[in-house]
């Protein structure tokens, strides 16, 4: 297929590569310019703007938040490069707000908009082994899921209507962040008593919760290593307002997230924006008193 | 070894019988005689009091909580029963505070005190699969691991200080109620955008959190159905109330926990005590207004 | 003066009629036509645009929410309308979002910019007697005096930072929510053991907490008259928000207006958006499964 | 009337006092007996023990906690002394759950037990003006009234069921230790945006909340002034606590409440246990990072 692909970051970059892999043609665009010349050796086609990337079958985004969208398709003119009949997948992960204006957006110019924010990391992303969560136009949806398959390893659907996948993906992210919180209290907790942190991590991360999710963030808790980051504590302060903000507008009452809320905006408060967010423990030994 | 039991409940039967068939002698107790025929004709010498039971090596006891031990080793005198020198092996999830009375009761009669809940419901203990979690004098520790080796699959040892198991357990059983709420608040939040709570808990559960945790409660969430309970929710307010006694006295805030012991008290002021606790379901899906 | 007024709802109808009064000429425009008979007849004159209105030596606006003020000054363009040398004195409560990007707006074009949100319902901007929060350059601060001496008892001054007033006032009514709130959750509890919300009430509006926000809301829980609202629960929601907004902006967590949030939104999603934020207790109530 | 004090710090002495000065004849117990001089003087009569303190027409006490009250009356056996027929006022702040066995335990003895906490801290008992929360068997309030007439302004009754007062009383702490998290999360916003806590506090409290709690709690904000307290931290949490096991006890969520708690224990792990609980703005402002 020929398609365009804007945001050429740590998850963009090896899509790309796996797209060009499974013979397609793809025309990159990325704000800065340092990860051109690999993708170019590949096989990519590097491009001047994002509307020239965004003339094709199918664009694909993947940019870091709402403010990076907005900044390429409507200030940068993304959106003009679009052609009627094309599709625009958008993987980044947005608000439901944006979504749904961005959806009628494309709609009024005749391109199909799919939202398909993935769940994964570089590793995943560069194995071809996301979790793609998917909705849009059933048409639009059929048509990028050959993608799909060479992007992820299952694409879980959720109908037609753009904002859903991203609740979707807000709200599994809402228990990512959870999970860290919850490992976090537990183990600030446990040391209240005397337990190392490393050993109530090792014990509950091989008996219940025996899954990577924990098991990394809490390998980043007792080595105390949250930088470089792999997801920065800024981000996902931004993650959680998103959860609040969807959940808000839906009328949903959030105790966890509320309480997320406040403990990141705490860490943001002593420093810690550009440690990984597993630096939520010391949120809470912060609290406990534990030096 | 010639040992005693008291608490004869869904766990401590199955524990009873498999440390019969390693070739132990049990004397058994049990406030109700229900479960006395079958252990009798396993080869376990069922015995009129408490104080009888305590009368061996190495009494265990797996009992509901302070108010069972309470009033099995103070008002009913099993206490008496133990013989200096003997150890007492408490698998029962029990309250800090009451770990630390008992390891202090029995010092003063010369009788070893070991804190030692588990991890793991009724099919595991009859596989003999426990995670064993344990605190206690290290001679104590020592002589009843060959029992541990019986029961569990991996004893995880918590030093001498009786109620730092407790506070190992109570931490993880947190863990275990913040994973349901953060299931609840994120099926609720998917729902507003409607997607169904069984897709959302599949992708979920198929992906990021695949252990049986998340799994089980998601499936109960899926099913709504609560009753039987296999742990009632009024049990989770004793084990989160715990949790936070724990907190208080070592000085931590938990935010979760208090979030958490809200919203059972929600579930209990509506009728769910005798629902399972994966029933925060309800109580999420309740103050969204979702019928 | 020369004045214009922008926004002549509940509050500032009667803030034009004082400056009317007090003798000072009045151009006035309001998006309803409503309200414009009577403050004509009064002595002020109606205006076809909002640009209109602005061409003054000052104009004060008091408008609803940031929408209110985008569409009005952005959409509406009475922006426009104000001249060089002029001052602005905003005493809508906006976020501190828009106060920054007011202010510097107005700079941009040789205009002062001064918040001044007030405290006081409509009885009290009938009598002249407002709580004025006041934030902005000095020199415009001093020229507007004179007509805050006709709409408030006393002016608060901020220093010459225009969102400055706006957080104050956030702030206050974050204080304004959380003695709703806290009302809320001590009747309830009171209840839980027999006493009525009204004798609970009586006793603590008549001795620690007799003031007229106590006081008032109470009296509205105890009737459970909470229609028409003085003030209704989906402005208090975003008057919440904005308090939260301001927080994550200066990196302050806020647990009180969390919960408040929370609470807020079970009464949206209970079909509450039309009543008084009073009737937080509702949401209590049916918390603790009161009926 | 031939009356009994037990409990003679600094709410009792003064107390005593105005008993005394109403002609009342009284005897008088403490544990230390450094008060016991002053009283003795005043026409009071020191005697050895508890129990001599009530062989009285009624005795009234004034303890800390529910700690000391069990102390007092199990086990230095206080009870013994109380004889048919006559009444025990207990004017300390209890748990419900006390409250309820005491009424008990008197009943059992044909002793009339009256609950009856006050508001009002060492200047309102001694002029006489506390507002006294009382519920108890008719008969044995109407007997004590005369009493009240002379310690309060006025006396707020609660039926016959001797906790219920209690629940007032704790219900009416819940909003006062609210008042204090308030203004401290509202000053620490404030002083987000370069606003003094002294500002801000002064505008508040001089307007919408401008009464003695809200005034005396900022004040000691403003100066930072926390030590001696006039109400520790410590105390406070205990009455959060006892506040919480009422709503548990009736089902009753208390989102504020278990803030309140966490933010108490945050404040005890970092040394304010002394502190007057006003030093809620320490943690507040820790939180926000603010030196």
């Amino acid at each position: 297929m020929e398609l365009g692909f804007i945001g050429l970051g740590t998850m963009g970059a090896p899509m790309v590569l796996n797209l060009l892999k499974a013979g397609h043609r793809v025309r990159v665009w990325n704000r800065s310019t340092a990860p051109l010349q690999a993708l170019a050796e590949a096989g990519a086609e590097a491009v001047e703007t994002p509307a020239l990337a965004a003339q094709a079958e199918v664009l694909i985004s993947m940019l870091g938040d709402d403010t990076a969208i907005r900044s390429v398709f409507f200030d940068a003119k993304a959106l003009d490069g679009l052609r009627a009949g094309s599709v625009h997948v958008n993987m980044s992960t947005v608000s439901v707000a944006l979504a749904k204006e961005l959806a009628a957006v494309h709609e009024a110019r005749g391109v199909g908009y799919v939202s398909a924010p993935v769940l994964g990391r570089v590793d995943v992303a560069a194995a071809g082994n996301l979790n793609i969560l998917a909705s849009g136009p059933a048409e639009a949806l059929a048509r990028v899921q050959p993608l799909f398959d060479v992007l992820g390893r299952k694409t879980w659907t959720f109908g037609d209507t753009a904002e859903v996948a991203c609740a979707a993906k807000l709200s599994a992210n809402l228990m990512i962040a959870s999970a860290i919180e919850s490992l976090a209290e537990a183990s600030t907790l446990a040391g209240g008593y005397g337990i190392s942190r490393g050993a109530f991590i090792e014990m509950i991360t091989s008996t219940l919760f025996a899954v990577p999710v924990y098991q990394g963030y809490g390998k980043l808790m007792v080595d105390e290593k949250f930088e470089p980051a792999g997801f920065k504590l800024s981000l996902g302060l931004k993650d959680v307002r998103l959860a609040l903000e969807a959940g808000e507008a839906a009328q949903v009452p959030l105790p966890f997230a509320s309480v997320l809320k406040d403990n990141l905006l705490d860490g943001m408060a002593h420093g810690q924006a550009d440690q990984d967010w597993a630096s939520l423990s010391k949120v809470s030994d912060r609290r406990a008193g534990v030096k």
